[in-house]
């Protein structure tokens, strides 16, 4: 999960995702509308008979907030909680598990603030069931396939693995920029990812604004989204000023035509 | 406000009641589902522009997290917040203005916890709009005679005040009484109060858990309203373990049959 603004317990129940698919919380950055939520979650959790751990990432600045929060509305949970401080004006891989690494993107908020870059680690290539079945290949060999073995037949003959496999998908990636101003530097970080999340506040009128505050205007999210070669880009976080966000897409589509508005429970595929 | 759980904002955005209408809040205990909205609603009237101070009662043992929250995440408000440390092991008036005086009800929970009584103050007696027409009385002299004065024609003949009025309305009295276990002798310090609100999160067949968590069954929030002789009671805190409030409500008005159900976004009269 990334970000836990107030609601957010509700917004999970909704989506029909189980709590127990939660494993890690990544917090860019300590604005209520980015962290509001985080502990009435883990005391639901606790009450819906949680046991597996969960980890909390979130800028160094949190950690005292974190204990007194932890002490005061969460004591007697039924599971362990552990908070690993971030330091968000550095580039670091932050967590990793079998599948894929996170790593921190340094953004320019109005206070300490980061992304977070998620990459699938390499899968592997993908069995040809009719090549397995047609060389009557054992259930117990299709690990090696898997991994790179060719198949000698009982005649001796080779069957390379380029014609059991089919190559693995590319690994994914998904690049999350919270709150920023607009970084010229940005797009290198998250290069040819598939997906980037950009926060586009504001419309192009709005520029001035968005410098003032540390937001973006949705042309700049397209910049960034275009100078990295991105797939798709995620517009949110807009300025409650605009009556709908139409100029916001087609401002941002006008530099990076594959742009979408986010909402509330949509889903987008990596 | 008394509570403030998460998502309080949205709801009273759905009530249509005006931000600025919120002067105070009372916090009756440092349980999530009572206070995490809290912050989240106090930043919120700063971006709409507030800057009518606003009063935040709650338990001394509240004020470290309070200080830290504001520090965090309400820098820079356009209004003053200032936190009033309660004694929830007391009766004491916490809160006085020209229409009202709130006092604290100390309850027992698994911790620091107190309800809160709301008691106007006597208002005026009604103006007869009949008889002033008739004695032809200037304006300038209804609040005189609305403080009790008599009335004196042009023939120098005296009318009775009681003839000018009728009696103000009965003062009314809300008393909340937030999470706690049953009080065998609660019901003397809500005496006559025209609404009790007492939580009812289980039913009889769970007194034992009511007990054990300090919790009330719905049959104890009405023995209090019945000792009380209270003229309604509102339930409400209902344990999520049950698939409707049935057996709470017909269990309750089995005791004290003006009874109610409460829910989110209802309004009762007091």
């Amino acid at each position: 999960m990334i970000d836990c603004g107030e609601g957010t317990q509700i917004q999970v129940r909704r989506s029909k995702v189980h709590f127990s698919k939660v494993q890690a919380v990544f917090i860019s950055h300590l604005h209520g509308d980015h962290c509001f939520g985080l502990f009435g979650m883990l005391s639901t959790f606790g009450m819906t008979g949680r046991t597996a751990p969960l980890q909390v990432y979130a800028p160094k600045e949190f950690e005292e907030y974190f204990n007194l929060s932890m002490e005061l509305f969460c004591k007697g949970l039924g599971y362990k909680v552990t908070f690993h401080p971030i330091e968000t004006t550095e580039t670091a891989v932050i967590y990793e598990d079998k599948s894929l690494t996170v790593e921190t993107i340094p953004l320019e908020h109005r206070i300490p603030c980061c992304g977070f870059l998620f990459r699938e680690k390499p899968t592997a290539p993908h069995i040809r069931r009719d090549m397995i079945d047609y060389y009557n290949i054992p259930i117990s060999q299709i690990s090696n396939i898997k991994a790179g073995a060719d198949w000698i037949t009982a005649d001796g003959e080779t069957i390379p693995n380029s014609r059991l496999t089919t190559p693995a998908d590319k690994p994914r990636s998904y690049a999350y920029c919270s709150d920023t101003r607009y970084m010229k530097h940005l797009y290198k970080k998250v290069s040819g990812v598939d997906v980037l999340y950009h926060e586009s506040t504001y419309a192009s009128e709005h520029s001035d604004r968005a410098r003032t505050y540390y937001h973006s205007t949705s042309q700049e999210a397209a910049t960034v989204a275009r100078d990295a070669a991105a797939g798709k880009l995620l517009l949110g976080h807009y300025s409650a000023r605009y009556p709908n966000e139409d100029t916001i897409l087609s401002e941002a589509k006008a530099i990076f035509p594959n742009s979408f508005l986010t909402n509330e429970g949509m889903v987008f595929d990596v």
